[in-house]
C-alpha cells in the first residue's frame, strides 16, 4: 500500500519544500520532493491532500518523561523541592497500581499524539501496563523501569528482576516499543547497580536513561558520596556511552560537557520542569558548542504540567536568550533540530527524526488555518515560536494515521480520560486516608 | 435578554465553584453561584449548558501589544536586538499603510479571541483602521497612537495632532474601544511631549501607555540625558499616577519599585519578549512584594511570536521560579489574577477582570475535554501550567459570544487571515525591492 502526502510546506528539519510530495510504502518514506516530482515519478493507491499552508514536520521525540504522572497534573505545584517530592508525590507514588499507570500512560499518549509527539521516552513503574497502553495508542516509545537500590542489595536484586520481566515481556511490542534500562539516578544508585546495567545495556544492545546532575543537591551528595561529581563518576565507573540519555545535565563544568561531547551521551534538556522546580538552567548553548547531542524532553506531568513538546521548543529558544543575555543563542532552527533528527539515536527499531527516504513515516501536519500559523514568513520560526501542540491537525507513526483532524484515531479519547480521571481521584482520595 | 450559563467548574478568579451557574443580563453578570443556586433564584430566556469538566474564567487582558505587528510573526528571529530593530523591523514599518496595520489588528483580533483574551491594550500607527478591525471582531481595546517626537518640536505637534485625531474618531467606538495615549519610551520622548501626555490625560480622562526600562541600554540613555534612571525621571515630570500601564519595567532599583507602587501604576511584566530578545529578568516578585500591580502582556508578534495568554501566564511563573532559583516564587493563582483581576485598571468602559455581579460578562471557557485539561486535581493549576490558547472552546464579550466551539463568531476567520497574509507578503516583497 503506498500512500502519497500531497501539498503543504515540508520542514525535513534540514530543508524546506514548499508544495511538498511525499510518499509513504510500507511505513517508510519512500518519495521526499515537490508535488511536482512525486506526481511525475511515482504511483499511489491512497492520498491526502494538505491544505496549501498547513505545515509537515518529523514526529517530535520528546527524549524525558514519566508517562503515567499525568493523572497526577497540578495535583502539587509551586512548592520548594523536597516538601514537593517527600509530602506530596512520594505518598502518592506509593498508591500506585498497574491500573493507574496504565490509564495514566493512555492519557499520556492521547496528549502526546494529538500535540505531533511520536515517540516517548520514558521512565516509570508498572511498564508492562505502560507500554500495552503506548502500543494500544500507536506511539513509540523507549519504556524502562525506573531503579533505585539506595545501596540495598535486596532491593537491587528486586528493580534488576522487575527490569529483566518487562524487557522479556515488552521489548519489541507491536514494533513500536523498546525496552530500555533506568537506573533513576547516581545518587539513589549504588554502583553496583550501575555496572550491571552498563552489563545488561552491553548484552542486550539496549539503552540505558538515567536523570544526571539536576539539581545542586544532587551534585554535592554526589561528591561527598563518590568523591566525584555527578558526569565525573559515571564516566569512570564507565556507565556513560551513544546508548545513554541523561536527562536534565543542568549542574556540569566544562570538563564534564568534554565528557558527554566524547561518550557521545545524548542529553535531554527539560527546561519546562528545570524552571518549574526551580533547578537550575542547564548550559545548553555550552553543550552545543562543544558538540553534545542536545534533545528536548517535558518531563512529567507532575513537574511541567503538560507534554506539548511545541511548548517545550519555545522553552528552550527562549530561556537561554535571556540567560545569557544573547538573543542569539538557542535558534530556531537548532530547537527544532533538537526535538527531531538530533534525538534519532534514542531510538532503534526504526530511523525516526527526519523526513527522508528511508525513515519511519513519522509525520506531524500544523494546521495552516491556525491563526498563530499566519503568515508564514519562516515556517521553522512559526513551529518554534508561534505554535502550540493544539496546532495539530494529522498525526502518523510508522505510516498509520493515529491523528486524524485533531482526533486521536486508535484509542476511545473520551475513555481515556474518563478513566484517567477516576484513577486521579482515587489516588487523592486514597492519599486522604 | 437573560442568558443562563450552566455547569463547569468557575474560577471567579477569587474562588472555584463547582457545577457553576451564571446569568448574563444587558452584557453584564447579573448572578454568580452554583447551577443549583442559580435555578432556585433566577428566570432567563436563553442558555448555554457547558460540560461537567470545562473552566470557566474571566476573559484574559492583554496589558502589552502591538496587534498589526502579527503580519511580522517570524519575519526576524534570533537577530542582536539593534539589528533586529534597524536592519529589520524598522524599514518594514516604513512599508506600513493603514489597510495593512487593520488586516494585522484583524489577524490579531482573531488569535487573541481564540485564544481567550477579551481586552488587549496596544501602541501602534494606524490606529484608527486597528480600532475598526477590533470592533468589528468585538474585542475590548485601548488603543493609543505610538508617540515618538526624539526631541523635534514639528515632529512633536504631528504625533500629538494624530492623537487627537484617533482620540476624536474612535474613542467608545462599539462600547469597546477606548483611546489613551502612547508615547513611546522615555529615551524617544521628549520632555515637553511627556509633559502635554500627562496634560491631556488630565483633561481627557484617559490612560497612558508606555515603554519602560525596558533594557539595560535604555537606563544608560535615559540617564545620560536626563541625570536620572527611567522611573525616577517619569516621576520627577509627573507623568506617573494609577492611570499609567508601563510595559516591561525590567531595570528597576528597589526605590524605583517603591515609586511604582506609591503612584499606583499598573505594571505590563511581558517575560517572553523579555526572554527572546534576552533584554532581562523583570523583578516581578520583588514588585509584587512591594505592592505594586503587576499585570502581564504578550507584546508583539515580532517578538513573541504569537499573542497566547495562556502561553504568557506559564512563562510568567516559571520565568521567576528559575530566576530567584525558588519554586515557590510566583504561584499559579497570583499569575492568573495578573492575567485577570489585578489587570482590571487598564479599562474604564467597563468593570472586566472578574466574574462578579455587576461586571461585563467577559467569560473564558476551556475545553473540559483536551487532555491538558485532565485530570483537574487543581483548576488553577491546569489554566496556568497546562492549558494553551488552543484550549479555548467558547468566549463572551460584554455578554456577546465572539467565540463558539473554537470559531470566532464575528468576522470570517478565512478571509481575516488570507488578507493578512497578502499584507505580510506585501511588506516584504515591498522591502526587497
Amino acid at each position: 500500500m503506498r500512500t502519497a502526502v500531497l501539498g503543504g510546506v515540508l520542514v525535513t528539519p534540514d530543508e524546506v519544500i514548499e508544495d511538498a510530495g511525499l510518499l509513504i510504502e510500507d511505513g517508510k518514506i519512500a518519495f521526499v520532493g515537490t508535488r511536482e516530482e512525486l506526481e511525475e515519478s511515482e504511483d499511489w493507491e491512497d492520498e491526502l491532500t494538505l491544505d496549501e499552508h498547513d505545515v509537515i514536520l518529523p514526529g517530535l521525540i520528546n527524549t524525558h518523561t514519566h508517562g503515567p504522572m499525568t493523572i497526577f497534573r497540578g495535583v502539587a505545584d509551586d512548592l520548594p523541592l523536597m516538601q514537593w517530592l517527600e509530602e506530596e508525590i512520594w505518598p502518592l507514588e506509593e498508591r500506585l497500581d498497574a491500573e493507574k499507570c496504565r490509564w495514566g500512560a493512555a492519557l499520556a499518549a492521547v496528549e502526546a499524539l494529538k500535540s505531533g509527539t511520536t515517540c516517548l521516552v520514558d521512565m516509570y513503574f508498572y511498564m508492562d501496563a505502560v507500554a500495552e497502553a503506548y502500543a494500544e495508542a500507536g506511539i513509540r516509545a523507549v519504556i524502562s523501569h525506573g531503579m533505585i537500590d539506595l545501596g540495598d542489595e535486596d532491593k537491587r536484586e528486586e528493580e534488576l528482576k522487575e527490569t529483566r520481566r518487562i524487557y522479556r515481556k515488552c521489548h519489541g511490542l507491536e514494533d513500536l516499543i523498546e525496552v530500555s534500562l533506568g537506573p533513576h539516578a547516581p545518587y539513589t544508585c549504588s554502583e553496583e547497580l550501575l555496572r550491571e546495567v552498563r552489563r545488561l545495556a552491553d548484552e542486550w544492545g539496549v539503552k540505558i536513561q538515567i536523570h544526571v546532575a539536576e539539581t545542586r543537591d544532587e551534585v554535592k551528595q554526589v561528591k561527598e558520596e563518590t568523591g566525584r561529581r555527578p558526569v565525573e563518576y559515571l564516566d569512570e565507573i564507565g556507565l556513560l556511552g551513544d546508548d545513554v540519555i541523561a536527562a536534565h545535565c543542568v549542574w556540569l563544568t566544562d570538563e564534564e560537557i568534554d565528557t558527554l561531547a566524547r561518550r557521545e551521551v545524548i542529553v535531554s534538556h527539560n527546561p519546562a520542569s528545570n524552571m518549574k522546580l526551580a533547578s537550575g538552567v542547564s548550559p545548553v548553548p555550552d553543550m552545543l558548542d562543544r558538540g553534545v547531542t542536545v534533545t528536548i524532553g517535558t518531563d512529567g506531568c507532575a513537574s511541567n504540567n503538560n507534554l506539548d513538546m511545541l511548548e517545550e521548543m519555545k522553552l528552550a529558544a527562549l530561556l537561554h536568550k535571556v540567560d545569557r543575555e544573547d538573543p542569539t543563542a538557542t535558534k530556531a532552527l537548532k530547537i527544532l533540530k533538537m526535538a527531531t533528527s538530533w534525538a534519532e539515536g534514542v531510538y532503534s527499531l526504526a530511523k525516526i527524526g527526519r523526513i527522508e527516504e528511508g525513515y519511519a513515516a513519522d509525520l506531524v501536519i500544523l494546521d495552516g488555518s491556525s491563526p498563530r500559523m499566519s503568515p508564514c514568513h519562516s515556517p521553522v520560526s512559526n513551529i518554534v515560536y508561534s505554535a502550540t501542540g493544539a496546532d495539530v491537525k494529522h498525526v502518523f507513526v510508522g505510516g498509520e494515521q493515529v491523528v486524524e483532524n485533531g482526533r486521536v484515531t486508535t484509542v476511545d479519547e473520551e475513555e481515556v480520560l474518563e478513566r484517567a480521571r477516576e484513577c486521579a481521584e482515587q489516588l487523592t482520595a486514597s492519599n486522604r486516608t
